[in-house]
């Protein structure tokens, strides 16, 4: 294994993972590898396609171009790959994970990947009751009713808006959004008009907030109607229609499963398949273009290439310097796709403790900072990891709170859903996507009004050489680890086509 | 005038302009450049305090810092000065202006420092009728009637609508719009959700997207309620309330006055007066900052300084390198103020003619794509001249087009408003603010629902050594020059102080 630097600079164990590189590691690219070590050649700095930003999304477009004979190299920013997907040691040959995680059914595009790079799955722990804590109190509800992971006591309101939200979002076409009959309408007006109008309940609207603030990492006042219709129609699949339930639930949904070893595997295999044509460390300042050839310039070297495919979140992909400069559309829209407001909360127990008292560990609340858990426990449950996320009013807040105030406001939200046992962990650890240099927000870009509608069609136009992947530019899935896969499959063909 | 190089680069004639120069250019800056050319010394890259951006707010800054006895240096992307301010030479020594133009009442700042100046006003042309023009009919209407620009046609109801945003407004504190008793309410609404709340006719729809197209370079939808509340309470001063027909009008209105010889000369004064301090052609990069110091990275040079001001617009500033890299809130505040889309088209004829069939030159219209006329001729009415906005969803769909098109819908627009006679123009003119690299947009940011009430409170908040000017943190007349004035001197006395 010493050709996995990608996994040894990145501190990952997983027990799993020395079979997935070696697996995923092309023996072209471990002979390339060697050639280089040998004669100590420099590194190229010309290929077919370059690629910016090694997150899922921008490996994958790098795999299928290495994979059509074509060369490529992938410039990233940080000394790690992965983007917004991070694992976390927790010690014993764990991990639990900073960011994206989760995979459920329609998510054929990163289910197929993963299967290639046999980076295992197992289902996410939701064996017995979860949690709904409103008003202070303490409920608990089962998801195995026809609601899902809505709590019953708001079911009924629940059920009726959700219903009627997936029906209009089946006039939504994922790759033209702003071609649906009610467009206009529907990008007039924030998704917290569209319920207030449609929901009598204060209960129904906090749980609201709990899922946009998961979902979205914003207040449902902060996105368009029309943009979370488009997410809902794109929760699904080529031949499945999307449905809002899809993006919160366990069962059935796009929470099901998780990783062996932690999601991170799959783009660290990625990554080690592609050896040296991967270079960290690398933030891409510069991108000069002919009609002929691209030049894509680095604090340290200048890369020469064909075609170059900008995989970052779209506010980052809008700090480079491009000459000539983007289309006043593309320009415009990057200035209005900014990333959510999400952090992650984890602690770590001896145990899952919440099992033995029949939770799921899942709960949603309508009082901060924390507003839904997960169960994050490795798969074996030898150890209890409880996973929450803070996002948007309650992230933007406790950002601005010390480090001590912030842990202690996330345990109190546990110990509120799961028992004052939870404001003892072994170990706590936070992650604020928000304060990262190259994510800036997370879990994706949420679209107020009026941007799908004047804006969209600018999405995934290339700009003359320049190609556009991430997860923002998916039809399906969009947000999702699916949705980047998608992307980067996608941008590397319109880039092997050009 | 050798010292005039900042009017000599942009080509500006402007009979009263030689006179303004040489008011404004202090004895000691002449001495201290003379200085210079006379032993060919290195220009210094130390001083107090660097401002980043020579537009309006920026040069006001460097201004209030040199006249306090402190060195400053203005660092300018751009081989001219004025930012969003822009003559245009249209021959025989007569400008018209691309950008920023009109002063009014309550606009004491801007004012005060053009007298000081001495950049003389005249009263903009409102002579006669101003011209209806709605689904293919031409009326016409007098704006010395109560409803003022309004069309009398959408009169009553627009009256209606304007006296209760009016009097909401009253409700927004300027200086945190977040802190208003409805703020909740009125941030998770769009203009549009509100306006279709309140008004009954298409018509009155129509006029309102030409309003916002014109002020916000944006539509309705794009817009937050509290966000115009907001404007509407800036459009004022600290002893006369803000009011929406402020914004819109020649009479008494925001509109009322404008500059003999244009309104650049005002930067044009301040610059040649800063003389060698203004550097032109040099983008900044980078703003690195220590506990007790800044270092400000242009392509060739690094600057050094105490305090650093950056006065350019809120996107453009978030594609500066920040390190430390600025907070959370910050970051994503800047990621949610996106610039609105705006053009003017300006057509010069040999007469303004339409003086003569008793018109002002002022159309509103519900047809693009120019939906806002003004007469723009030189004070003597020598020429003529008709200046339109193109803004929001006109703008985005004709920036598209070839230039021949664009030129050809401009001008048809103001054929169905004056006659075909304004087919035929002596020359035209036109101005993209959404293609221009430092600017990227225009008139202002434009703030979607969600963003003042959980990011407002960034918007002025230095980041250590680094204070924020611009219009956009201005707290009156925030979007105009007034505001840039004010914002300019705002963030001076933060840096003095510091």
């Amino acid at each position: 294994m010493d050709d996995s630097r990608f996994t040894r600079r990145t501190a990952i164990a997983g027990a799993a993972a020395a079979a997935a590189l070696a697996t995923a590691d092309s023996a072209e690219a471990r002979k390339k590898r060697h050639h280089h070590h040998k004669h100590k050649r420099a590194l190229t700095r010309r290929a077919d396609v370059i690629v910016v930003g090694a997150g899922l999304s921008g490996l994958t477009a790098a795999r299928e171009i290495a994979f059509k004979g074509k060369t490529v190299i992938v410039l990233e920013a940080r000394n790690r790959v992965g983007g917004r997907i991070l694992n976390h040691d927790i010690g014993n040959g764990h991990v639990t994970e900073m960011g994206a995680e989760f995979v459920g059914p329609t998510q054929d595009h990163i289910i197929g990947l993963s299967d290639q790079l046999k980076v295992e799955r197992f289902d996410t722990y939701d064996t017995g009751l979860n949690v709904y804590y409103s008003n202070g109190n303490r409920q608990t509800f089962s998801d195995t009713l026809p609601t899902g992971a809505a709590p019953v006591q708001v079911g009924p309101e629940a059920a009726a808006v959700v219903a009627q939200l997936d029906q209009m979002s089946t006039q939504v076409p994922v790759d033209a959004p702003w071609t649906a009959p009610n467009a206009a309408d529907w990008d007039s007006q924030t998704l917290y008009t569209w319920l207030k109008n449609n929901s009598a309940s204060p209960q129904f609207m906090g749980v609201a907030a709990a899922a946009t603030e998961a979902i979205f990492g914003s207040e449902p006042r902060d996105v368009s109607l029309l943009f979370t219709l488009f997410y809902i129609a794109a929760s699904g699949n080529e031949s499945t229609p999307g449905t809002f339930e899809r993006n919160f639930n366990t069962r059935g949904g796009g929470q099901q499963q998780r990783y062996v070893g932690g999601s991170q595997l799959v783009p660290l295999a990625m990554a080690n398949a592609l050896g040296r044509r991967v270079r960290l460390n690398s933030p891409v300042r510069r991108i000069e273009q002919t009609r002929t050839r691209v030049a894509v310039v680095t604090d340290k070297f200048t890369y020469h290439a064909k075609r170059v495919i900008v995989a970052v979140p779209p506010p980052i992909a809008g700090r480079i310097i491009y000459e000539p400069g983007l289309s006043a559309l593309r320009d415009q829209l990057t200035q209005r796709m900014p990333m959510g407001s999400l952090m992650k909360a984890e602690a770590v127990y001896d145990r899952p403790f919440w099992r033995d008292q029949g939770y799921t560990g899942q709960a949603i609340s309508d009082v901060g900072p924390v507003k839904a858990t997960f169960d994050n426990s490795p798969p074996d449950g030898s150890v209890g990891v409880l996973m929450g996320f803070i996002g948007g009013t309650e992230a933007r807040q406790l950002t601005q709170k010390s480090p001590a105030d912030q842990q202690a406001a996330a345990l109190q939200s546990f110990a509120n859903y799961f028992g004052d046992q939870a404001k003892s962990p072994r170990s706590y650890v936070q992650f604020n996507w928000t304060t990262e240099t190259w994510n800036r927000g997370c879990p994706v870009s949420v679209l107020a009004p009026g941007t799908l509608l004047d804006f969209g069609e600018a999405i995934r136009r290339p700009e003359g050489r320049i190609h556009w992947a991430g997860t923002e530019t998916s039809t399906y899935w969009n947000g999702y680890m699916d949705g980047a896969v998608r992307a980067g499959e996608r941008a590397a063909a319109e880039a092997l086509a050009g």
